[in-house]
């Protein structure tokens, strides 16, 4: 075996795969797995390896379709309305039921209901039967010697059946391709352990090898391997001689993990290509080791499961005679502008809704380690090769993660997060059988401009106004002046002062804030316009307050940087410093509402939103909530 | 419990699963199942009974998102391109890898390759660093409580990873629905077991055992009832003692024996329904005996199979929480004119293709015993209760079986089929990675017929043509004579009698046929335009041949007319002969040619079948079979 290294680096994704289907040509492995036979119970969703042809004829003989005497046609001529012929059982004519043979020289059945008895011995029919009525031919369904299934078929419930029917115990089946996966990377633990500070955990496998058994592979996983190239080289060369179809090894997140992989594999084999121009997942690896392909796949999870999606799937799929998945496309117009680099093949998850019947799109966090963006996303949006991305309002191809019929049953909720909206999308889930309430959090200025662009159904928000002492009213009224708006509440909550347990510095009060470090949250936020209003009530300046730079995008991530110690006090909701153990101090109860245009609220999905948010059930256990009152749930605000 | 034994016959299908959701509601049976706690590495397809929030953060806690120096930002703010400023490892500056926790104090990572080493303990940057650049803020992906899933999600492999990534080790999901399978019959035989003369194969419970575990549940099949109603009582006492979630009868083929269910079901529960307006599969009855829901289900397969899609598969899905499956529904034109019960809602399983950029169906038989039609069915057409069918040209909406992708790259071919076809088919998959030849036999002038119309990509035919003693080329001129069509040999096949072993009546020609039972092919079949011309050559009269006005459709089934004994001779291919073990005379090779038009040639599809047809290896596969030659094959037959 010739043992080159080869560094590149942004090889297109098209090359890489065509880099690899040579590679696999030459190493034999290109074409579907072979055949073994299996019993016809266990063989649901697996591939035929050969076509199957029928064992017997079904049915097997001829046989009578409904319940009555089975006659030679030709015996019966005479018979008429006028003059019936009485036939003798068991000489012209015989009794039968549905399914029962023919008797030797009878060609046709007369109907129970036909026929009168004369006596015990005879009956009396009153018309000809032709040749061959209500007879099931020997045949009719399948002849012995016909191709009942092609090659390549995966098996539905119907093909065992007919299998079955046709005298088939077992059916020949590809093997299942066997995949071996090696995680790599010394902070990892795997998930049954509690991960200490600077650990984490190993769950890329447990993505890769769902993704495997679900395309019809099947997946097993190595101990974690440490940062270390010997101890890579040596679990490698143990997989190698467990002769699997394909060996993935799983970067950990160091920026060198995946060259201890590409090393491992060059000494092993041959590196066909490292760094393929594709977004997220560029450190991609393709290699060949004793005929073995060998995929290196990138450590964020976002990453790795797009390496699943492109190269992983298919090449199982490939083994098994099928083709690469097909997921629906769907154009879909964006909601922002993005940028994407002209060399690579850039996959950008998205939100999908259909507002005012156009489809849109929002992108989602596009950090490659966020892996709850993919669980989010409706769909995977593709912007090719020598694209520069999209501009607002242009259109983008999505492949869809979820039906379409579900996105369109999707509700949108722009605007400011209550982690209460949670448990409203549960009890709207649990009455519709699956309607969905999608929450993307831009702040509760952020939701109302959504709103007024028709980017989302319906905006949450809680923007307190000095000059009339009011929640959201003016806000609606400024934002979008020239539509009528519901304004529903949610939910009224307390808002405060989010403290380290025990309160070290003794704040009680804004007025208490200098010389500890603030953690602030983004411009647009309600907390946010709150927090400066306050501020102007104690005639503080924000220059007064060390970390109002300092923006956090929710009250929990607020929470959670006061219990890692990177502030002395935030202010955010009650709910959010009790899930974290925090001490709080309440400040005032705000109301977080619901603004939603006049056209939307007679829709199927918000009337049942709205169902669900004033049903018994949901404001009993909104109310028990520390922090909510769901007194005033439902209400709707009156316009002035 | 009250036990009333209700027959009502026709109920619409609407009525009844109204019906059969107020007895699973009144039985407290119609939400889904609770949860049951299993790993993660189980729950791949399984349901969340339960919101999951977050355990852990993650991260969980702000690590480097880069390799480099974590720093407090603060300490940096100095630094300029012109003015590098020292910073002491161990006290300014501190080595992290990507994926390492932030030390104590600092709040920002400088990437490796914007760093001078000074000296063993003191490094050198050129730029200020912005609080926070290159980390991964604790929670960037979770934080903490956070709802991660919602209720009733079924769990893929990306949710998987989250829920790792989250700290779970296991996950909540619904129990799966138990349903127990009583298949009844006095003459149905296991699979495992080689049916005698008048048994059939119970496959049935194969079927729907299949169809409900696709969807999620779990069945087991108990053994064979006779055809007694006190076995049955005694044998679904048994099965309502277990308790089951669902109980399915499966009816035997004899037309009392949905009785026997009906009667075993009132006895010991009630039945709610007996009898809906439903085709195929009229007979279905719904019941409920101590709480437990109980379908009886028609014999005929595809009647089975169609009650596990309209009524199994959905409650199965109810259970688990999940909307009932949505399959893609597309409008296709029907080349056949449909005749539908006007109070029934009508399933017909069709064929599709795209000819000219039309998607057209073409109903396949409608005989509810013949499983293959729902085996090689793209789709199943609705044609809803009040309406009398569809014309021809008329629009059918049809739910798919398979992607349509896969149906716009079938090629349909009707004609005269010939066994080899299917050859043909599987050197066309296994060089296309799934392109199909469909092929619908309506006779070698049906074909051509077909086509004209634009039904057919291709038509197979094997015309003998007595005036210019040639085949193919004048019928095909005759009925195409406005479009350019290419002829394109297949196979030279050869043509005889087909007789029963040891050939008992000494047959030698159809000369001797006169005192023996024919069995003729259908009109526009090419064999009996053949049979017609030998009959002509020796100046036999049809009326001189019992048996003329008997037809059968394939040369497989006129093989096995005569093995069964219904008739003494037939006249068919070698290959039908042999199939069977019968003897058989030649007395032709006739040619087989695919009928093209022009404007199909250049398709990517039509191309590929020319070239499976022209490969060595499937031109040697078809010479080696008996009655076969192809020395012509793949030619072009010249117009003249």
């Amino acid at each position: 075996m010739t043992k080159r290294r080869v560094y590149l680096e942004d090889i297109p994704l098209d090359e890489a795969r065509a880099m690899l289907q040579a590679a696999l040509a030459r190493a034999g492995k290109a074409s579907p797995l072979p055949g073994e036979p299996i019993p016809l119970d266990e063989a649901l969703g697996r591939v035929t390896a050969a076509p199957v042809q029928a064992k017997l004829s079904s049915p097997h003989f001829h046989c009578a379709a409904m319940d009555g005497y089975a006659v030679s046609a030709a015996a019966t001529v005479s018979a008429r309305e006028t003059r019936a012929l009485p036939l003798r059982l068991g000489a012209d004519a015989f009794p039968v039921n549905t399914g029962d043979p023919l008797p030797a020289e009878t060609n046709a059945v007369i109907m129970i209901e036909n026929v009168n008895q004369a006596d015990a011995s005879t009956i009396l029919i009153y018309a000809a039967a032709a040749p061959w009525q209500h007879v099931r031919l020997m045949g009719e369904d399948m002849v012995a010697t016909e191709t009942v299934l092609q090659i390549n078929h995966q098996l539905r419930p119907v093909d065992l059946g007919a299998l079955a029917g046709c005298g088939q115990q077992q059916v020949t089946v590809r093997r299942k391709p066997r995949v071996l996966i090696i995680p790599t990377g010394g902070e990892l633990v795997p998930i049954a352990q509690q991960p200490k500070r600077g650990q984490l955990i190993e769950y890329n496998s447990l993505i890769l090898s769902s993704q495997i058994r679900d395309a019809g592979g099947e997946a097993s996983v190595s101990a974690i391997v440490p940062d270390d190239e010997a101890a890579l080289r040596a679990a490698l060369a143990d997989a190698v001689a467990s002769k699997p179809d394909l060996i993935l090894i799983l970067s950990g997140s160091s920026a060198g993990s995946h060259d201890f992989s590409a090393n491992a594999i060059g000494t092993l084999g041959e590196v066909l290509a490292h760094g393929i121009a594709v977004r997220p997942g560029h450190p991609v690896i393709i290699g060949l080791a004793a005929g073995i392909p060998i995929i290196g796949v990138p450590g964020y999870p976002v990453s790795a499961t797009l390496t699943g999606e492109l190269f992983i799937i298919p090449l199982v799929r490939q083994w098994l005679g099928l083709a690469a998945p097909e997921t629906a496309v769907v154009a879909a117009l964006s909601t922002q502008k993005i940028a994407s680099p002209i060399g690579d093949d850039d996959y950008v998850r998205v939100a999908l809704a259909e507002i005012d019947g156009r489809l849109q799109a929002t992108p989602l966090q596009r950090g490659a380690g966020v892996i709850t963006s993919l669980v989010e996303a409706d769909g995977l949006a593709h912007i090719p090769r020598f694209h520069e991305g999209v501009d607002r309002g242009g259109t983008l191809k999505v492949s869809l993660y979820r039906a379409l019929s579900l996105v369109k049953r999707t509700l949108l909720i722009m605007g400011s997060h209550d982690p209460m909206l949670d448990l409203l999308a549960t009890h709207l889930r649990r009455h519709t059988a699956g309607q969905r309430l999608v929450s993307v959090n831009v702040g509760s200025l952020g939701g109302l401009i959504a709103l007024r662009r028709g980017e989302a159904h319906l905006a949450g928000c809680h923007l307190f106004h000095p000059q009339t002492e009011s929640y959201n009213l003016p806000y609606v009224q400024r934002y979008m002046p020239n539509e009528p708006v519901a304004l529903v509440t949610f939910a009224r909550r307390e808002q405060g002062l989010i403290l380290p347990t025990g309160n070290p510095k003794g704040i009680t009060s804004v007025a208490d804030l200098s010389g500890a470090r603030f953690i602030n949250r983004q411009r647009g936020a309600g907390t946010r316009v709150l927090f400066d209003h306050l501020l102007a009530q104690h005639r503080i300046s924000p220059a007064e307050i060390a970390g109002y730079g300092r923006e956090e995008y929710t009250h929990l991530a607020v929470a959670a940087a006061v219990a890692d110690g990177i502030g002395d006090c935030g202010m955010g909701l009650r709910a959010a410093a009790e899930a974290m153990g925090l001490d709080f101090i309440g400040l005032t109860w705000e109301r977080f509402d619901l603004a939603i245009p006049q056209r939307y609220l007679e829709t199927e999905a918000v009337e049942a939103l709205l169902d669900a948010l004033r049903g018994e059930a949901f404001k009993r256990e909104l109310g028990a909530q520390s922090g909510y009152r769901s007194d005033a749930t439902g209400r709707v605000i009156p316009r002035r």
